[in-house]
């Protein structure tokens, strides 16, 4: 079993109800990403839709509102099967620490088809070679520290990377390369924490600190190919302490195989 | 009170749930808009959570899930207030008819701002003056009655509505003009019902028939001056019968009010 597959495992309890384990792995500072919070709710949403007899096996729309960080440790998944249909069912999950939902999201599941896409309005993101770009560390100098990526090898394009020497580009925008340190190959859950992996676009608009999403929406739109992924956050709109950033991703052979868009709570120096 | 006031109000019965009245009026054919549904949603968490004690009278953000299309009538809201903060609280409403669950939604309150933007990286849509553009008639020859466009006036720039005639563009984006027709100012809530009012951008792909929505994720950004809203909605991926559209909402002082994306069925000729 990959890092991965292990840090999102659930186990039935038989009662619609799941049991996880949140790692501290999977973190930035000491607390569980996002996307990784999503992508082992979905486990437990297609293993609840699926017991109920549709032939869902993957997520194809999740939206989710995070309540409170989660710490690392036990939590309780509790399935609501909302929709069981012919092409796609859907589901609420709450994920529960301490008798407390700490994040709810909706899924929309079904089984990703294997047909060329019949149009796309969104061209792929253009970056120079992985080995030109500059690997995030775990342990950065002068910042908390980021498990995530002991775990994830993100590589961002260096013309992008002026906020790490404090010289923000105005841009808007992080972009760059994303695969498993442990030669996991991406597949549809993994893209639920991919959109969601790469440092916030703000910090290039010179933004300070954590970054903390209100509410995270994601598309996944093909079974990602072997081979790394590819990724573009941009951001949208800064305004009274609030952004929204659009985050897309492509597998090895070009094609748009996730995307997403999250709201988030935003500071600045001044 | 207004139309649109009127066509979303709910009526608390004391104990957390809320009585609403869906009308026949908001509608595509005889299927209320899935904006329109999420208004009336957002108008019961807004009293939930003002009745909880947090001083958050609008939506930020509204993530819906469709799973069966309400018929007009009378639908009962349950509310349930997920979290209380100082910025922001958030609230799951389902809204039900006949004890079965139509649409559920996830909402971020809290209270929109004054201050202009401090960053954009989204450019306010250019369209010919709205005496140009192409009014979308209620009762359109050929097609399924749209009442809800006696309730909004949309005017489409004509350089995208080559589907009207059969001959769509291929930009995969429609773009133009919206307001009330009795006059009522845009407020928040009609933001929630503007970002899905527009005909879908896929007609200009050469799609046939409804494109029924599983997913809308709206984010408010800013109450909206009087006047007329600019729109735009781009298709993203056409793929497996499914489409991802972005929406973006200007108010009359060119500021960027609201942004939505949706995921949908869709279908093509061949």
């Amino acid at each position: 079993m990959s890092r991965f597959a292990a840090a999102t495992a659930v186990v039935a309890r038989g009662d619609g109800s799941f049991d996880a384990e949140i790692s501290p792995e999977w973190a930035i500072g000491d607390r569980p990403n996002g996307g990784y919070l999503v992508a082992i709710m979905a486990r437990a949403a297609v293993e609840a839709v699926t017991a109920a007899g549709a032939p869902h096996p993957h997520p194809l729309a999740a939206a989710a509102t995070y309540l409170a960080a989660p710490p690392p440790g036990p939590a309780l998944l509790l399935v609501d099967v909302l929709r069981t249909g012919r092409t796609a069912s859907q589901a609420r999950v709450a994920l529960m620490q301490e008798g407390r939902a700490r994040v709810e999201a909706q899924f929309t599941l079904g089984r990703l088809g294997e047909a060329a896409p019949r149009w796309s309005g969104i061209p792929l993101v253009e970056l120079p070679p992985a080995g030109d770009c500059v690997r995030l560390p775990a342990d950065p100098p002068g910042r908390f520290q980021v498990p995530l990526f002991n775990e994830l090898e993100l590589r961002v394009d260096p013309a992008v990377m002026g906020w790490a020497a404090g010289k923000p580009e105005f841009t808007g925008e992080v972009r760059g390369w994303l695969r498993t340190t442990d030669g996991t190959e991406p597949d549809p859950f993994l893209l639920l924490l991919a959109v969601d992996a790469t440092p916030p676009a703000t910090f290039d608009l010179g933004s300070t600190g954590w970054v903390p999403t209100l509410t995270l929406s994601t598309y996944v739109r093909a079974a990602p190919a072997p081979g790394p992924l590819r990724f573009r956050q941009r951001a949208g709109l800064v305004a009274d302490g609030f952004v929204d950033e659009v985050c897309e991703v492509w597998d090895s052979r070009d094609r748009l195989v996730a995307s997403a868009t999250q709201f988030a709570a935003v500071r600045f120096p001044d």
